[in-house]
C-alpha cells in the first residue's frame, strides 16, 4: 500500500512518496496516550485477537452500538448484573459480520494496516483472520515490549491519577527494560468537584502525601507534592480534560474547596472551581516545568444507557461547541507571554479552528495546537486541520501528532496516517509552487518528529 | 454529460463513472418532498414553462430578489394587493435575462439538466428555450404520471398537515393508477403556540377527529388518530419542522396548552412545549411505528418584506445555528436506544457535522442522519457533508438522499447529483486505497436505494 | 511562476492558466484598506526594506511574536518606555533567521511574489536580499507613485477617522497628481462608547463641524457634515469595525449619549449605541449613498501584553464567533430592500458562511458579501470561502477583492492571489462540467474588475 492516502493526481502524489520516504523510518513519539504501562510491566502476550482489538477500543464498539449491537455482545464487562459475551471467537464473529459498517472510518483504515504490517495479516478482514492471529498472539515477537521495539517507539506516555500508586512504572523502571514509558499528570479527578467521589478521593490524596487536604492550600500542596513523583516517573507534561476551555482566577476558590468538602457545591461552582484549578496549575507548571495539555469540550458520559449498563468512560462522550478566545484570556493575559508556560491546546470542535485556535496559537508564545482529537483523529478531519489553520499559525505552532490511544497495536499505524496526510498535504503546497520540494522535507520531518520532541520536552 | 460532477483526476474519474453506472437506473426513492399531491391526482398538463420552472421555485426567485427582481415580477402572487406579472413570457425573459446569476448554484445545474434530460433540450438556456418547452408541455408523455414513470420513481412521499382531507390522496388511490405516492405527517401548524391562528387549526383537528381538543389530553388523542389515517394513506414517517432541536419532557405541558387556548403563552413557552410534544411523538412512534424527521434550525419568515408582500413559507426564511447534543439528550435518554423508535435528523448548520451530529448518529442506534438540508443540497455541500461525517458515523448510520422538493421535474436531477457527488467521493477513497472497489460498488447501491428503503420503512 | 496556486491535475490547471489570462492585466481596484495617504502625497522614497516590509506587517510581526520574538526586536516602537531594535539589518537578520516559520502562510506567499515580481528579486529570501532590496529602494521607480502606476492601481481606498484633517489627501488633490486615492468614512473612534477619550474625540468633533457634539442630535449633524467632506475627498464607501454585527435602534439612544459624557455607561450600552448608530448610518446612507462595510466579530486589543507595550492595533486582536441572522435583521427588516442601501458583511468567522452568510446575501438585495477577511485572506481560506457560499449566494452577490492591507508593496500579489484561487476554483467548475468556459472567462473578470467596480460605485 505504498500510496495509501496520497492525493491521486500523479505529479502530487510522487511528492507525497518522496516527502513520506523521509519521515517513514523516523521514531515515534507518543507523548500522550491511554496505554495501560501494566501491559509493559507484564510483558504478557495478549490473551486473544478480540480482547486485543475489539473489546477495548470505543471507536469499534460505539460503531457496533450505534447500529443496535451491545458492548456486552463484544465482551465488554456489565456494571449492572448483564451478561457479557465471554467466547472471544464470538465476538470476532459479530465484528466481521459487520466489517462493512466500518468503511469510510480511522478504524478500518487502522485495523487493516495494523493486521497487515504488524501481524503480516493481508487480505480482507474475515471470520478466519481470527485464528491467523490468535497463532501469532502466542508468539513472542508478538509481546507487548518486542512490539515496542518493533514500533520504533523511542517514548510512551501513558497516563495517570495524583492517586496512581506508580506500581508499574515502578516495576518497569525496576526491571532493566531499556523503553522510555513516561506518565503524564492528570488530576481531573480530584480536581473536578462534581465527579462522584471527590471527596474520598481528595482524603487519600491527602494520605498519600501527608498533606492535609482539608484545606485548599493543603489541597494545593498535596498535587504540587504528587507533580514531583510524576516528574521522577518521566512525566514532562499534565493533562486536563474540562466540559469547557474556561480559566480564571477565583477569589473565593478556598470557599468552594470548603464547601465541596461538605457536598455543598453547584455545577456553576464545580466550573468555576475547575477554572480556578487551571490557572493553579499554569502556575505549578512556572515552576516544575510541565507542558500544559487543555483537552476541554466533551460532554463525558452523555449515553446515559451506556454510563448505567456498562459505567463510566465506555465510549459515551458527544463533543459539545467550545470557547477559547474569551475562555484562554486570563490564562493568556497572566502568562501567555512567559516562556516558562508551555501549553498544548487540544479540540474536538473544529469549528474553532480558523476562529479561534490558529489566532490565538499564531498570536501567543505560549501557546501551542495539539493535534486533531478523537473524532478528528482520522485523514479527512486531519487533512481539513493543516488546510484550516496553517495560513495562520504556520506548521510550527502545532505541537506534532498525538495518538491518544489505548489500543497500543494502532500507535504506529496512526503515526503513519498523520505522516502520510502531512505528505499529501504538504506535496499540494510543492504542487502548486506554494513551497519549495526542500523546505517541504525538513518540514515533515520537524512535523513527526522534531516539533513533538521539543514542544513536550522529550 | 457522461462526467458531470466527477473528479477531474483521470483515475479517480473513471472510478467514479463505475461506480455511477451501479446506480445510473436504479429507483428513485423520495422519502421526502413537497410535491402537490394534487398534481398527480389530476394529471394535468403543466400549464408553461414559467410556471413549471420558475414561479413556485424558492431557490430561483430568492436569487432573483437578491438582485432587486421581486417575486411578482415571476408570477409569484401578492397578498397585499400588488400587482404581479401573469404573463408567462415575461416572467421567462426576466429570468432567462438574468440566467447568468445562477452561476455556481445547484438551480442552475438542475435546470440545465433537466432540460436536457427530461425535455430533451439541448444547448444554453434563453429565451428561445420557452417556446420549446411550451411545446412539449402539452405532449402526453409530459404530464405528470406520465413522468413518474419515466423518472423511475418507486415511491413518492407528500407531505400533509393533520388537518388535510386527504381528497388528493383519496382521488389517486382510487382510480387504478400503480404510482405509490404516500403522504407523511407535519403537525407543526397544530404544535406550534405562536403561529397565528392555532386555536383555530386545533378546533377544526378537534371536528375532524371528533376528539375534545380544548383537553391537551384530547389534543393528543386527536393526533394519534390522524395518525392513523396517514398511515392508512401510507405514511411511514412524520416530519417535524422547529426552530431549534430542543426536545424535553415539560411537566406543565397541560397548563401551557390551556394558556395558549386562551393566547396566553409567552414564546420560551411555546418553545417549551414544541421541545414537549417532540417527546409526545417520540412515544407516539413506538407505538404506531412512524419514522420521526427533525428538520430543525430554520428562522422561519426572517425576510419582512416577503412575508407581507407574498405571505409566509415564499423563500424568506435563514438558518441559524443549531445546537443538538444538549438539545437531543433528553430523548436520546430515554429512547435512544429503544429499537422501536428511528429518528432521522437534518440540519442547515453544517457546523455540527463533525462535532455534533457525527458523533450522536455515530453512538445511537435509533438516529439517522438525514441527507444535506436545503442550502446544502448541492454538490459541494454533499461533498463536505461525506468528507465531514463518515469517518465519524460511517455510510450506515445517515439516511439516504432526500430530495425534499416541491419542483416535481427536478426530482431526477437532485438525485442524480446525489449519486454522482457520492461516487466521486467513493472514487477518491478507492483511488487513495482506503476502499476496495467492490466495497465502493456495494456501498453506493447501498447508499442511493438499499439504506433510505430500510431506515423509512418503505 | 506562471502556475502558482493551479490545481496540480493537468487538465485543471490548463483551464485555470487560460481562465487567469483574461484578469492577469486588468486594473486593481482597493476599494478598502489601510495604506497611509501620506505614503503617496509625500512621494519619498522608502526608507530600508525592514521599515518597508517587516515593521509595519501585523501578520509577519505576529508570528515571530507567537515563537517568543517580540515586536520591539522587529522595530516596532514601544509605548512603555522599552527600547526597540533600530538596526534595519538586524532586524532583517532577526527575520531572515526565522522565515521557516513563515511556511504554508500567506505572509510568505506575498513577501515571495513581492520580491520577485515588485523588486525582480529571484531566489529564496535571505540575509543578503537586504542590501539588494536597500539598493533597489533608492531608486526613483520604487517610489509609491511610480509603483501605484506599476500596480496598474485604478483606484485606492484609505481609511480615515471622521476626526482626520484630510492634509495628506488635499496635497494629493493639489498636486496634479493623477492616481485616484479616495478616502473611506470609518467613525468607530467617535462611536465606540468605550474607547478610552471618546468624549474628548467628540468635543474636537464638534469643534471641527461647528455642531453642537453636547447633544445626540448635533452629534448626529456632525457625522453628517463629515460625510459630506469625506464624499469630497472621493469617499463611497464608510467602514463600521464593531465587536458583533448586532444593530438596531434603540429609543434611549440619545439618553446612553448623555450617560456617556458623563463617564456612566456600561458595556451593554456601549453595544446598544453601536446597534443604534449603524441604524444612524445607514439612514444616512439613503440620503448620501456612502456604501455601508460591516467588519464585525473582532475581540480588539486581546493580547493584553502587546497592548501595554506597544499599544492599540498592533496585532493583537482574535476573532469571536459571530451571528448575523438575528444580528442583521433589524437593519434588513427596515432597509433590506431599500435600492438606495448597499451593505457589504464582512467575517473573520467562516463558521457562519453557508448557516448564515450565504442565505442573507442571497435573500437580501441591499446584502453583499465581503471577501474573506484578514485571517482569511489567504488561498485556502480564499478558496473555501467560494466553496461553501457560491451555491447559495452565486458569484453575483459577492463584492470582489478587497486587499484591507496597509502594506502598500503587498497590494498586487494580493489581487494575484485572489484571481489565481479564483481561477483555480471556476476552472474546477468547467472541468467538472458544472460551468462552461465562455461563462467562467466573463464570471471571473467580473469578480476582479465589474463587481467590485459596481458594489463599491467606483
Amino acid at each position: 500500500m505504498q500510496d495509501l492516502l496520497f492525493p491521486a493526481e500523479p505529479q502530487t502524489r510522487a511528492i507525497a512518496r518522496e516527502l513520506f520516504s523521509h519521515v517513514r523510518e523516523l521514531p515515534l513519539l507518543s507523548p500522550h496516550g491511554h496505554v495501560d504501562p501494566g501491559l509493559l510491566a507484564d510483558d504478557a502476550p495478549f490473551p486473544d485477537p478480540a480482547q486485543l482489538l475489539i473489546t477495548p477500543d470505543h471507536y469499534v464498539t460505539r460503531m457496533l452500538l450505534s447500529q443496535g449491537i451491545p458492548p456486552g455482545e463484544l465482551g465488554v464487562r456489565r456494571i449492572d448484573g448483564g451478561e457479557a459475551q465471554t467466547d472471544p471467537r464470538k465476538i470476532w464473529r459479530t465484528f466481521s459480520d459487520n466489517w462493512h459498517l466500518f468503511r469510510g472510518t480511522p478504524s478500518k483504515l487502522w485495523l487493516e494496516q495494523t493486521l497487515r504490517d504488524v501481524f503480516g495479516v493481508e487480505g480482507p478482514l474475515t471470520y478466519e483472520t481470527y485464528d491467523v492471529l490468535a497463532e501469532k498472539l502466542a508468539k513472542p515477537e508478538f509481546r507487548p515490549r518486542a512490539l515496542f521495539s518493533r514500533f520504533n517507539l523511542e517514548v510512551l506516555a501513558t497516563t495517570e491519577s495524583p492517586l496512581d500508586s506508580f506500581s508499574r512504572h515502578e516495576k518497569l523502571a525496576a526491571d532493566g527494560w531499556l523503553g522510555r514509558v513516561i506518565t503524564t499528570f492528570r488530576p481531573d479527578d480530584v480536581v473536578d468537584l462534581d465527579w462522584f467521589g471527590w471527596s474520598d478521593r481528595v482524603a487519600r490524596l491527602g494520605e498519600i502525601t501527608g498533606c492535609d487536604t482539608s484545606t485548599f492550600s493543603g489541597y494545593l500542596e498535596a498535587l504540587r507534592s504528587r507533580r514531583e513523583v510524576f516528574i521522577k516517573y518521566g512525566a514532562t507534561s499534565s493533562d486536563h480534560g474540562h466540559p469547557t476551555a474556561r480559566v480564571g482566577v477565583a477569589d473565593d476558590a478556598a470557599a468552594i474547596y470548603q464547601r465541596a468538602m461538605r457536598g455543598q457545591v453547584t455545577p456553576e461552582e464545580g466550573e468555576v472551581f475547575r477554572a480556578h484549578m487551571l490557572m493553579e496549575f499554569a502556575r505549578m507548571s512556572l515552576e516544575d516545568g510541565l507542558v500544559m495539555q487543555l483537552h476541554p469540550g466533551s460532554y463525558r458520559n452523555h449515553n446515559r444507557y451506556l454510563s448505567r449498563a456498562y459505567g463510566r468512560d465506555t465510549g459515551g462522550d458527544i463533543p459539545q461547541a467550545t470557547e477559547y478566545t474569551h475562555a484562554l484570556k486570563p490564562l493568556l493575559d497572566a502568562y501567555g507571554h512567559d516562556p516558562r508556560l508551555r501549553i498544548v491546546v487540544y479540540t474536538l470542535d473544529e469549528y474553532t479552528y480558523s476562529r479561534e485556535l490558529a489566532p490565538l496559537a499564531g498570536g501567543y508564545p505560549a501557546l501551542f495546537l495539539g493535534a486533531p482529537w478523537w473524532f478528528l483523529d482520522a485523514p479527512e478531519a486531519l487533512r481539513r486541520w493543516r488546510e484550516t489553520v496553517t495560513e495562520t499559525a504556520g506548521f510550527y505552532n502545532t505541537a506534532g501528532f498525538v495518538d491518544d490511544t489505548r489500543a497500543y497495536c494502532s500507535i504506529p499505524v496512526r503515526h503513519e496516517v498523520a505522516r502520510r496526510v502531512d505528505a499529501g498535504f504538504l506535496a499540494r503546497l510543492v504542487a502548486e509552487h506554494r513551497l519549495s520540494l526542500d523546505d517541504a522535507a525538513e518540514t515533515i520531518a520537524d512535523l513527526a518528529y522534531h516539533l513533538p520532541k521539543k514542544v513536550f520536552k522529550l
